[in-house]
């Protein structure tokens, strides 16, 4: 890491962005970010798979979509549809889908695809904090709709679009995540979905759906999805296989009629995604996908089992949370006097990275003394000593939760 | 494949590029693109390395930069850091390095941090179709300097600069592929090194090195890189392993000073660039880069000596162009009264696809009757039919060349 003589900074534009901080390893106790557990990744498994396919195909590396089109690797097309079929009631093809680096390349493709500068869309209140940024960053407005426990509450988004239409707004999409709402871990009811699809096709707002956590849910049943029951195809959906197989690989996909296709392929300059990472999963999922996601998602949930409970153990009824039906995180309610932005930047130097709230959310009074605790990748044991150390942080920060609370065992 | 009845297209922006056309297949003769010899990918090295490195690390895929940070996989960084050495003379850590997907990644970040709509940006008057390409959808005025054969000419550079500064235009930089140019196939001498580098300093214009081809050239011997040779630091310089590897791995690098890469970092909102192919290639490349590169080069030099002999025995003296010291393509001059629009169209139509001048240069009467042919992906056989058919097309188009000159046969 050196710097330069030379005067960069004045040549830089007014509105780029504060410069990253250097990097100096992940916090003893990480709580943030989409990491899943290490122990899960199926190492043998995709050793097989990139061992099978490159023996096969590995020649077609030398073809920047090894011979398969922008579109991306088809047979991984080929098993993404099959999976939506099965899981999430899609009727689609090969042709129908974009294989993209992981879904975040998806979000910059389809919000450049619809929005410029000066435009509004509809986020649920509460949401991923990269898409929220990434409107910052565009210079869109954002309307939150706020959820309750059965996810994005269609009163509130019929008033918001009826509203907007009044002052002759048209929102450019409604951006969702349905299932397994990140950061509340809801999940929209079907009736709602139906209600939602109404909404959308009343206002002509079509319906942006981020299915990436879908795949997590305990149950392993989920409603169909927005793109499946839309008959008149006014949605795109985007998901993953960071969540469901390893972030690292930062392969995702794009699912929506050739008219946004066209679009979004035109934006995509990059001369393809990264091809042994598609190649790799379509070799390792066809055989594999369905046995490891409940055995992942059984790790998963055992790990929020041990988070929950050390909440209850360490703070007592000053933690207040839904026990999700799927995911990787907990969206948790610290009382009235927790800031959680300052509380983020204590427990960092204590060695613990947490989310806090308002960087997850469009609202900041609402979210102002919430948390989002990720639970995938940290240990049973780094789980337990790192909420430990949380309530004693908070404890000496903000004078809850009371020492009392400690005695609330597990059942 | 399907349309929607959903009225998505009243919500684009009015700047949305035109839709990509549905992509039904390669030409038959495929002469553009970066692809690579499929002959020359090392698959069994990748193979073994893909094994390696999985069994040894293949956890770490549950985080999203492998527990090295935004910067990338920390081995890989470390080769590059040894090879640019090696190879360019740069004096650089894995510290100085940022991984990205593909160069092309590097040239939306860079572009970013220095650009926005109305900048001014220096370039060599033929160029990379995609560099160029980036430029127009930013907005951003480019000023084309001449090359000859030694690469980007340095009084039209002097003049450039100065006449920018007397119009009060500072330009964001001189962009420049310095180390086997593109299209041109050029090699810019070390005085026209330090004499591009003098400038860069007397008008305070930093250098955008694009070294992406700088392996590839069949002596093995290069000069030093701009950035190695910048007693200021006043040059961002980028490179990749699509060309000298496979381009379907989507890894390439910037190096710069903290600056920069800390600016770059900030708009990198991907969470990382494909882990498994940094992986893969860090560990195929500290035993095997050094070796695998020459082997290539020989396969890519007999195919351009195809290419030549082609040229020569199908267009005779209609087709001029300089035998260039690396690279995977040839910058071919024909009669003026080719118009290489339309060959390339009719060229396509007759399963030939060639790049047409116009689309590598910001001079449309000069590049008018020009061409790039790609020669790595192609087989010898493909090369001698599809130059011999490219022929056929443009007589019976633009009446050259005359069939006599078929009668030069090869010395």
């Amino acid at each position: 890491m050196r710097s330069s003589a030379f005067d960069f900074a004045s040549l830089f534009p007014a509105s780029l962005p504060a410069p990253a901080v250097k990097w100096t390893g992940a916090a003893r106790y990480n709580f943030v970010g989409g990491h899943n557990d290490p122990e899960m990744v199926p190492v043998e498994a995709l050793r097989a798979a990139a061992n099978a396919v490159l023996a096969r195909e590995g020649q077609a590396l030398s073809n920047y979509t090894v011979n398969t089109g922008p579109q991306g690797y088809r047979p991984l097309r080929e098993f993404v549809a099959e999976k939506l079929k099965r899981d999430a009631g899609i009727s689609c093809t090969a042709e129908d889908i974009v294989l993209v680096s992981g879904s975040l390349q998806a979000l910059d493709l389809i919000n450049a695809v619809f929005c410029e500068r000066g435009d509004t869309v509809i986020y649920e209140q509460e949401s991923y904090q990269g898409s929220i940024n990434r409107m910052a960053r565009m210079g869109v407005n954002v309307v939150g709709i706020p959820l309750d426990d059965g996810g994005m509450r269609m009163d509130a988004l019929a008033a918001a679009l009826a509203d907007l239409k009044a002052r002759g707004v048209r929102p450019k999409f409604i951006y969702t995540i349905p299932t397994v709402q990140n950061p509340t871990g809801t999940i929209l009811s079907e009736a709602r979905r139906h209600e939602l699809l109404r909404l959308s096709e009343e206002y002509g707002v079509p319906i942006f759906e981020d299915d990436c956590y879908a795949d997590l849910i305990w149950s392993g049943k989920r409603p169909p999805a927005l793109y499946a029951m839309s008959k008149i195809g006014g949605v795109v959906h985007i998901g993953s296989f960071s969540k469901s197989v390893a972030p690292a690989l930062r392969v995702g996909y794009i699912v929506a009629p050739w008219e946004i296709l066209s679009r979004a392929l035109a934006l995509k300059t990059d001369a393809g995604s990264g091809a042994l990472e598609q190649m790799v999963l379509a070799e390792f999922c066809k055989p594999h996908f369905q046995a490891h996601v409940p055995k992942l998602c059984g790790a998963l949930r055992a790990k929020l089992v041990t988070l929950m409970e050390s909440l209850s153990e360490q703070f007592g009824t000053s933690a207040e949370f839904e026990d999700p039906p799927g995911g990787i995180f907990l969206w948790v309610k610290l009382p009235d006097q927790v800031d959680s932005m300052r509380l983020y930047q204590k427990a960092l130097a204590a060695g613990i990275a947490i989310n806090p709230g308002p960087e997850w959310s469009v609202n900041a009074p609402y979210s102002k003394s919430r948390i989002r605790i990720c639970f995938a990748s940290p240990s049973h044991e780094q789980i337990r000593e790192g909420i430990a150390l949380l309530a004693e942080v908070c404890r000496s920060e903000f004078g809850v939760p009371l020492r009392s609370a400690n005695v609330q065992k597990r059942a």
